[in-house]
């Protein structure tokens, strides 16, 4: 059998140095790391993670917010809502929960966050900055987890050649540029596959590391794996069981039963990059607290 | 004999589209496009680049104009003279000259210009929408110049393994990003090698085209090459030759020599990428003239 990558396992170990180094910020400035949420209307699917974000914020012992507006909430309504909370001191990370609804442009909204607070990494600003390799960048969280989660699993891409399958905006891309930096967590070889790749497998197959973020049910199987690889699987796809009590039943990108017999390593689904998305927002959220706090100090000086 | 992709002839068969098209927006609206270049200092190279941009950009009937600081010009002085031609709606390209001197922060310099104006694309909101696969977004000259130059030789690179061989910001990382997007000219399947690859000829080998912007001499021999494959040369370096009257010749990544026996195609150096970069610092200023002017239009309705 594989080694395992349990993120859940690693989620926690992170969340419990998180909470000390929260901690520590309160014992200092006599205030939390702030986190605030946005939501806008009744998604339940979105109701789901930002009730879990909050949670796993207060846990770490941030101040947490989520403000919840109608589903009919004009854009310039939103902004404004946006606008106030970057005008807010004690609050030092901002996520507006996506999708919104259609009559808003997201992209507006996003570009009206203060890169100083967007712990979402979406920010254009933010996405250049990680990007061009800036280290102190707060990089989005899905991919900032499957780096740590390869770190701490003994696994350094350095060196390595990482293919990730999928090109998107939120995974995809920013892991390839997180894997190039010349930073921790960097120095990869980096291949990104996606649907447009004619032999997918003749890609795969020379993955030292592979990353499959591609939203497709089970696409990678064992024959699309090198012996000892090592394999992250991105991926939440719900797949008819009628078996499971509701109907469904969640699978990763990744054919875990088939793959577990030639990779060196795996992550599951559920409990692999899942559990390590909140605990990278919970990270991001204490280095915007501490880069905010330094850039005040600077300002007074 | 390889087909030769001659960036001279494609550079001035799109000079020639370009004073076409700057003749309409002409005509359309009383104004030429307008590039202005900043040069701070006086070093060599950096005047000779200076001179060629706003030579080919009088050429192709733009308003060209150079401002020249001398090189002990305070940061704030350069950021003033920044945030002036911000505000001239007749420059609608700006370009400060890069390597600024040492006293200068050039990231605060870059973050200063309008995204708008940006024809280097080098402004962190660019970068930001390039990567996110934007197709109206004004890319980084050379990276946009090697996807032009595939496209004009028939070489499109969708569906294709193209692999990049060095990760910077100026030419690696953006042009692997602009070979993923889903528009003309991307889709492909990238990988982007560099100094910490350890097997490069195994990975080069694997390039339907392969794009060499590390700036070593003849690094990729004719090995490193698979047969049939399409080569862009990005590089340009020094090599001593005492029958050369300067004492040196300017020779690419790629050994050209060796290279041409397996190459399906190549561009050479020089000639090759070098003349396409200016060429697409005009295209940009046009089509940042062309979006300020959809811009104004929607404001002023």
């Amino acid at each position: 059998m594989p080694q395992i990558i349990n993120g859940q396992q690693i989620a926690e170990a992170m969340r419990a140095e998180i909470a000390a180094e929260a901690g520590a910020f309160l014992a200092e400035t006599g205030s939390r790391p702030g986190l605030t949420v946005v939501i806008v209307g009744t998604d339940p699917a979105s109701q789901v993670y930002v009730r879990m974000k909050g949670k796993a914020a207060g846990k770490a012992g941030f101040a947490s917010a989520t403000i919840e507006l109608p589903e009919d909430t004009p854009e310039a309504e939103l902004l404004g809502v946006v606008e106030g909370l970057n005008a807010d001191p004690s609050v030092h990370g901002i996520l507006v929960q996506l999708p919104l609804p259609k009559h808003i442009i997201s992209q507006r909204i996003l570009m009206a966050i203060d890169p100083a607070k967007d712990v979402d990494g979406f920010h254009p600003v933010n996405v250049g900055r990680l990007s061009i390799g800036d280290s102190t960048v707060l990089a989005p969280c899905t991919p900032a987890g499957c780096i740590e989660m390869l770190l701490r699993s003994g696994h350094d891409p350095a060196g390595k050649h990482v293919v990730v399958v999928g090109r998107s905006n939120i995974v995809g891309k920013p892991v390839a540029l997180l894997l190039l930096r010349t930073s921790k967590g960097g120095n990869a070889t980096v291949t990104v596959a996606h649907s447009r790749t004619p032999d997918l497998g003749a890609i795969t197959r020379q993955a030292d590391i592979l990353i499959a973020a591609v939203g497709k049910a089970q696409i990678i199987k064992a024959d699309m794996v090198k012996p000892g690889a090592v394999v992250i699987d991105v991926g939440v796809n719900r797949v008819d069981d009628a078996a499971h009590p509701r109907g469904y039943r969640l699978v990763g990108d990744v054919d875990f039963q088939g793959v577990s017999q030639v990779a060196a390593a795996i992550s599951p689904v559920p409990g692999g990059v899942g559990p390590m998305t909140i605990t990278m927002l919970l990270k991001n959220t204490l280095q915007a607290a501490r880069q905010q706090l330094a850039e005040q100090l600077v300002t007074q000086a």
